[in-house]
């Protein structure tokens, strides 16, 4: 089985940077966390997007993803993107395609992969196998949930999704 | 929405014995390791039945396992279990069980948890988006699979799960 | 044997906090990670003076550090300590003390404690070993190295310590 | 400067087999874990002489052990050993060399590098200390202390070294 990954950046990606005693998206990091994950019968194929922070995309990055995600539509995607436009991207998508025959699944982290307490690889674990699982649709997958994208939504006290129902 | 989870011991929880210089079922892990995944609004309910290695599992065990398993059909039920026999546990299971409302899971690992390469988060974490998003039935999940119960089997030299179909 | 360690912040210390997408100094966590560490025989006792990044260390703050040190010079004393004033704080030390019968020792983090790529657990460990066998004198130990004091400088862009010498 | 180490197996190195549930000699793991450790301005220079658990050590072994460290008597050494014979190489090697102008340390660990509460980080950190400023003389270093060989042995029940004093 074939699963596609989109990468966009977002906190799951950000890195700690010594000089400036911060984090920043400087480093393409899913990859290397994949490689910790046993997929045996699953090929994966990783494309690098972008490198954001999901506050300072575009219209036109989110139309690069649409454009990727068409290419793409002949097995399950994995998107990982930063939280707090998570779901303003996963809304577009859905309102910009047609009827899928594969899942869609958009993730992310509240803390970067490698970082004491991160969700990150959490996260790409549900994504996958809710990539593997889940009924043809755009859902968020994080923290044990799957949402449908149209009935979902941050809530940045808690650090946490939750359902619109 | 609650999970249950029954532990029994196998790879999955062995630890290291410095005075032995071998691996044994001496400590309960699942908890300690549970207590790394995020699980908002999800109620765990954990059972610890035995530890043990599952190829010293007795007929009493496995009715002991039935047995709980039975007084918690009302929500998904995860079982950490030794590889060895997994399947063998879980067909008795399903020659035990009548029809099924919910999802009931048998995971594990080839290498134990907190073991560099271990497998033993990942499977848990598939394992309760499995509980979560799964049609109710008996399956082996592992690896980013999920294996129907009597369409599974071990393959010990690969160390992984394989499907029978 | 006795081993004082004061704690007073800086990088080592610091936390991601996932509201902000920042780190902080909000936790105490030298204790935490030194759990890990192995030091039979050796009776540690942890005072927590602050936990400030060293940029915002005060006079009054660094006055605070020579009175808990000036209690504690019947053994030696490991304190932890942000990396932009470590060399300042030390070398006020070593104008405010007489002669020493133990080692003191300054040592810190370039990124906290438990993120990907972190010295500090490697810093930490190093300092154990310095207080027990160096020298009485007041040092900078990080990244294998033991610098005196007043022989030694950050070297921001290198992230790194580096000899006067 | 220069550090000199040499690899000689013991359960520092040993890693899982998933196929026979049992630890073993069979990788060389010590270079992938200096990887984490920030040595600048140390040029580590690594030679794998064998991987065995030194119980299964010979005389021949010990040997090619003294050959490799006389010919590298112009700097540090860092040999890592299984804990059984370490103090037995040692001794041998006190006997066999004459004076020295730098210190020989022997390290491993108590449980495998990269398993759960391993202290082999912790014991390579600190014998990379002791290599840089301990003097001349053949020590045993774990879990905080610096053992003349001479002077210690091996507690297998507490799993540590202890003082012959």
């Amino acid at each position: 089985m074939r699963i596609h990954i989109l990468t966009t950046g977002g906190t799951i990606e950000k890195v700690y940077v010594e000089q400036h005693g911060a984090v920043a998206n400087l480093e393409d990091k899913i990859e290397r966390y994949l490689g910790r994950l046993r997929l045996p019968d699953t090929e994966i194929d990783t494309t690098r997007l972008m490198n954001k922070d999901s506050l300072e995309m575009t219209d036109e990055d989110r139309a690069l993803i649409l454009e990727a995600v068409r290419a793409r539509l002949d097995a399950p995607i994995v998107i990982t993107h930063g939280t707090d436009t998570m779901v303003e991207t996963g809304l577009y998508l859905k309102r910009s395609l047609g009827e899928l025959k594969f899942p869609i699944i958009l993730t992310g982290a509240m803390t970067p992969l490698g970082f004491e307490s991160s969700d990150g690889l959490q996260n790409l674990t549900e994504s996958f196998l809710a990539a593997r699982i889940a009924a043809p649709g755009i859902y968020v997958v994080m923290h044990n949930h799957v949402f449908p994208v149209d009935r979902v939504k941050k809530d940045r006290e808690r650090a946490q999704f939750v359902s619109l129902d």
